[in-house]
């Protein structure tokens, strides 16, 4: 048990396990992920806006929000996507099988998938995962962690947080896990994401913490700007705290946690980028509107050539300020400020005189770069989480072929 | 004299220079292109859409269209971007020395400049190398390919086209040039095009034909999809071949032969894409709106996913239909078809069989790559050119340090 495991604090009222079905070619990998509800459990859920979206995607999205839901099944290895009428069918049936074990409703059963897409689910190797891991659910650490491992795909380790909220002197516990590296890999699609509590939350409250909590976290993480097909973030509230509803400040101030929590999480993902060798924090203040800035560090954060600027250690503001340009927001250019790392580069429109050695060392010399950037026609800001570009993303993306 | 120079046809009513002046290293390379016209010529222009724009765009803008233009300065090497109130007195400057030289006025000089980026332009060498232009000019080939060289910069080398279009019994004549391989170069930034003709057409037929072409060119290529400060395309129009105004209908045929010429053009720049070893060709039809077949084109030409399949000879269909549905263009994705060199890989929403190996091999056995998405919206349509994304795109962009 690791470090991470005995940190990790489980809400009450879930049980978990994670079990290999043949899915994942590597019998130590786990490939099916099941998350049982005690009683049911409230639940919401945001999803890729991607025209083009899996079978699991469909069904999750017509039963959430929901006060009733009593398990959540994943499959790794296989994302169920343009694989047409069967596969909505074997998703359906992916939440039967799951009902039938637990003895639920398969309506109250949500389904996620990752991995390849247009291949049809090998239905009968789910079916004996799913039994194998009804028959196994546990409550503790390593069985949380089982399922955390079973949602993973070409990800280089599992991706979990957790925290505790005391409001009003109550305490509430939070987990999470989510899987991603970017749509990094060989026609493999997803991040998915379940964030657990046992905060009493009705339906709305659950939906409306969840929205606003993604908007902040897992909608501010980019590692190629290839939407996905399976996008999933699933929130859960058992209640079993047990105590009585929340007020709208209580929800509030379990939002703020929930959103540390996520934001720890989010960042994994383009920290584990496909042969990402730095972690990219833009930060964009003084906006209009917090849409106009998220535009800005969207376009910076996609720009290939700010990416491979920081991936070589160089100071290059001028790709930094020219994607500010054309993010489609209005603004005074000769206003404009950035720093990098701390170090001011641009101001009024100007380059400003900076030591490039000195700026090029604390890239090279950290894993993170921070890219601030000041636009002086507001108060609002966004901050996003990138990777850089490097010869093995376009190696790993290149070399395979299907 | 190489063949394509023996084949270029230059209107009449332009005398042309290119000389080295100091801006790039290697003496051997043109740093300044000068275009005079021998009378007032109509001139049209389209710029960047950058918010953080060039002086000399600044300046273009406000003098085009027009019909008094007499002549175009450019220098490479320095992008005169980002130079604040220095940079604008400098290009003023620049059109000054024209003036001068030629006799006219510097508002009716339009000036260009590609190249690094936040760093001011040595005057004394600018002011030397327009005196030898100016008193070198000439109106053949040789000239031509001079001033064309003149705008290049980490260009493989010049790029040209030319037309002649015959009209109701009238012959025209149309030559370009242009500059770009992506904004690949190290804070480098620019795609530079100058097209001419011997038609006499008015300012507003100029600005009316060079909007509708540029949409279908140069507005359709991307290598990186980093848009930069310097983007010009300008139009002159000397009106030496001498015959009445052009009516509607005639100004249309020219168009069309203008189209073809700028996307002659147009394709070089993707095709000389830092790195680059396909040209990707994308044809989006079957869509409610022309608008709409673009944002979809762009969306799969500026996917590294997609770029890097194409880069490893991989027909991988779902990087491709999956960056179909994010780009924000509504449609059903069950009637969605996907052809990559002619073969059908998908339709009705799944995936056909294919013999991978033979797609595979279309893919590597040539320098061009077709992919075609069908939506059935209805019969707008639009075509992009892209670069494909390799290891040497982001070595150079990495491994370079300012």
């Amino acid at each position: 048990m690791d470090e991470s495991t005995q940190q990790i604090k489980i809400p009450a009222g879930f049980r978990f396990a994670g079990v290999h079905c043949g899915l994942k070619r590597n019998p130590n990998k786990e490939d099916i992920s099941l998350i049982v509800c005690d009683a049911p459990a409230t639940a919401a859920g945001v999803y890729t806006t991607n025209k083009v979206f899996a079978a699991p995607v469909r069904w999750d999205r017509s039963r959430t929000p929901s006060n009733k839901i009593r398990a959540v099944i994943t499959n790794s290895g296989n994302a169920n996507a343009c694989t047409g009428e069967q596969g909505e069918k074997n998703c359906a049936e992916m939440a039967a099988i799951v009902a039938e074990h637990i003895g639920a409703a398969a309506d109250d059963v949500l389904v996620m998938s990752t991995g390849i897409i247009g291949v049809q689910l090998p239905m009968e190797k789910i079916r004996s995962g799913i039994a194998a891991a009804a028959s196994q659910t546990g409550t503790e650490a390593p069985a949380f962690i089982a399922a955390a491992r079973g949602i993973l795909t070409t990800d280089n380790g599992k991706k979990l947080a957790s925290r505790t909220a005391t409001i009003d002197g109550r305490t509430f516990q939070i987990a999470g896990m989510c899987k991603g590296a970017g749509m990094i890999a060989p026609n493999m699609a997803t991040m998915l994401s379940i964030v657990l509590t046992d905060a009493p939350l009705t339906a709305e409250q659950a939906q409306s913490v969840l929205g606003q909590v993604a908007d902040e976290t897992f909608n501010c993480i980019r590692v190629d700007g290839h939407m996905s097909t399976n996008d999933t973030l699933l929130l859960l509230a058992s209640g079993a705290e047990g105590g009585a509803p929340l007020t709208d400040s209580q929800v509030d101030q379990l939002q703020a946690v929930m959103k540390e929590a996520c934001e720890e999480m989010a960042k994994l993902i383009p920290a584990d980028g496909e042969g990402a060798t730095h972690l990219i924090k833009i930060d964009v203040e003084g906006c209009a509107t917090r849409e106009d800035a998220k535009k800005i560090a969207i376009e910076v954060a996609d720009s290939p050539l700010v990416k491979t600027a920081i991936t070589g250690g160089d100071p290059n503001w001028g790709r930094i300020v020219s994607a500010v340009g054309y993010a489609g927001v209005p603004f005074n250019p000769l206003k404009l400020e950035l720093r990098l790392n701390d170090i001011l580069l641009y101001q009024e429109g100007t380059p400003v005189t900076f030591d490039a050695k000195t700026v090029s060392g604390s890239i090279k010399g950290s894993f993170e770069t921070h890219v601030q950037l000041t636009l002086f026609e507001g108060d609002a800001k966004a901050r996003v989480w990138a990777s850089d570009l490097t010869v093995d993303y376009v190696k790993f993306n290149a070399d395979y072929s299907t």
